[in-house]
């Protein structure tokens, strides 16, 4: 140890703890030779080794690598009321406990930075906070969840969604519990924290409403494929009516989307402004590796003194009934007039659309509709209205679809 | 003006210079909220009017959006001896002059950004020298010129060269003289900066091989998509035999590659590095607007008093004669054997065929073919000596074919 050692604390030595601490230890020279000062890591705190205080004394900089809430956030309060920097790969925390973190660092004068947290190594966050910090941000698209994005571009090749899900397993893209990720509450959360940095809002898990990907069928995907869209778990946070909508879903993307292309256990973030149009970001979304360069980009950062400057936050109202496309998928009877019944019953509530399949098999016909855009509460009238016809053979299905905004 | 006034001198009020006084006068405001500042033009110098001096003597920070080497160069250059921080989009300028203007911002200890430099709004800059300031960066490929990037997707189209060219001309993508751009010089001066920040080697646009566009023929482009294969300019640098290479020309990508669905007038990059594997970021690739906007985002950078570090650059030899797939197209006399004598002669350069298309059209025939990776030397030796053939009816085409690197 010497002089121009700069200390880290480490807690939590997991998948990503690990590979810091292999990184660290490669690319430390190169930290050395930019910042002039050696990163180290002066403790680690684990389940079964080390004290929480012991780590705190002797470090500069906190790097949280432990997930979940507790201990973790008490954690990361005490570093930065002790006045050590820190920085975080944690989503949950952030999501739920973001306003009570940004008061603190901003409290204590020091950094928070937590590009781990959202896209894996896309660099969404320093994007936001940094290159558009001056932008009158519209709209983010987001696929934010790797395992999700790798089950459907399996089941798009042809997979059931069990067989997706368990190849994803195999593969070690899910967990053995995979319910936060399909579920959509994982990429709800990471949209919550782009949410509050994009608009200044303070947004929180529990504001974000989600779909999983549970629910889907194989024939949507097919059914989808002939009409040209490509379908995603897709997180949105956009202004609407002077409000703010965040949400995560199922949606159909048309192929030139700059989303449509991103397949695999990749991220992509979409980030829309009038001044940019757009700029689309990619990258792997998980890895022990590829998370831990997030957090080497940010520990440089913050060694070399560069600051975010976060605006004081000014609530939005959240908008719940936003206006989308869908596509409609409904079984019902081969009877004449089917068609015409459907979309009258559809026309009175609004609903108009845009291009149909329909597949005549007897008593076990598809009518596949995808509309324009609608209120999400007109579209579920005028399903429910639908659904009540004697030749529906089930409960319709919709999914969302999301058209390209510019070409 | 008062004490809270930032004050800035600007060189240049054309398009780009014209966007940012608009940008600004509309995101004052927020840039305000952001750094407790306002920013605010004390002078601007345009040809007809104003004095540098008095434009330097009353700013804390000179942007620079005239252009060209004189007088911008020596401007830039007073600016940072006169200890003023300076934004800049001026390619040609840090291409040419980058190691003059790096040694001088360090020097006098003032800061030197220059996002709107390379790729438009797509945040290159930014994520090189601060996300992934501490990787280590194996390869950036790049569309970096959307005059050529929007030409080659109206030829993919069916539009022949000049076709192309006159559209990209009537929609203000292409300039009156578009020499600098179809030739590849555009876009070899931007990735002259992006190697010179990815590998901290001193690269000039004179150490860049470039090739343009104007040669390519249509039907290239059918067979290349009979192949499955996307034509673009790409931008390589990497490192390669311990040395850099550093290169533009137009490529064939694989469809999976994440460059070959970047269509029309934008810009995309993608960097890749073992521990990330590998980041694409796309957009706009012009317009003065979104100049402007990443003008924006390096201002406010300045006003946090964010640095960048670069650490002292150090020569990596350049490395002429690099491996690539080649496309190879000949005009021969269909009779029996030539296919057979081509793979032959080639194989004796150790050229090795992956896929082949044959046209038999008696005198007029096309043979198509794919290659192995090869050094160009020796694919150039093998072109040479399957020219001399008295079957081949014209001289043999080449186009390098990138595959993808990842999947």
């Amino acid at each position: 140890m010497s002089a121009d050692d700069f200390n880290i604390g480490l807690l939590g030595r997991g998948t990503v703890g690990s590979a810091f601490s292999e990184l660290l230890a490669e690319r430390g020279e190169q930290v050395r030779r930019l910042t002039g000062r050696r990163p180290r890591l002066s403790g680690v705190l684990t389940r079964e080794q080390g004290r929480f205080e012991d780590v705190l004394e002797n470090a500069e900089l906190v790097i949280e690598l432990m997930g979940g809430i507790d201990p973790a956030r008490e954690h990361v309060l005490s570093a930065m009321r002790a006045g050590r920097h820190v920085v975080t790969a944690n989503k949950q925390l952030l999501s739920q406990h973001g306003e009570e973190l940004f008061a603190t660092a901003h409290e204590h004068g020091v950094q928070l930075r937590f590009e781990a947290a959202v896209a894996g190594v896309v660099p969404v966050v320093r994007v936001l906070e940094e290159s558009l910090a001056g932008a009158h941000i519209e709209r983010i698209h987001g696929i934010v969840n790797g395992t999700t994005n790798f089950i459907l571009t399996e089941m798009t090749g042809g997979s059931s969604y069990p067989q997706a899900l368990a190849e994803a397993q195999r593969r070690g893209f899910a967990e053995a519990d995979p319910s936060d990720d399909v579920s959509g509450r994982d990429a709800a959360a990471k949209m919550a924290i782009l949410a509050r940095l994009a608009f200044g809002a303070p947004v929180r898990l529990e504001d974000v409403r989600y779909e999983g990907i549970e629910g889907l069928q194989g024939d949507d995907l097919q059914y989808a494929h002939e009409l040209g869209l490509e379908l995603k778990l897709i997180g949105t946070a956009e202004r609407r009516d002077g409000g703010l909508s965040v949400r995560v879903h199922p949606a159909f993307l048309y192929a030139g989307h700059p989303l449509a292309s991103v397949g695999g256990p990749f991220n992509a973030v979409t980030v829309e402004s009038e001044a940019i149009t757009e700029i689309t970001m990619s990258g792997p979304g998980a890895g022990g590796r590829q998370t831990a360069s997030a957090v080497l980009g940010d520990l440089i950062s913050v060694m070399l003194g560069a600051t975010v400057a976060r605006p004081p936050v000014s609530p939005l109202a959240l908008v719940e009934d936003v206006e989308s496309a869908f596509y409609l998928h409904m079984e019902v009877a081969d009877r004449s007039g089917v068609l015409a019944t459907v979309t009258q019953a559809l026309g009175e509530q609004g609903v108009s659309i845009k291009s149909v399949l329909q597949r005549g098999m007897g008593e076990n016909a598809r009518l596949v509709m995808v509309t324009h855009l609608v209120l999400e509460s007109s579209l579920n009238a005028a399903i429910e209205r639908a659904g009540q016809f004697d030749f529906v053979r089930s409960a319709p299905r919709t999914i969302r679809v999301i058209e390209e905004e510019f070409t």
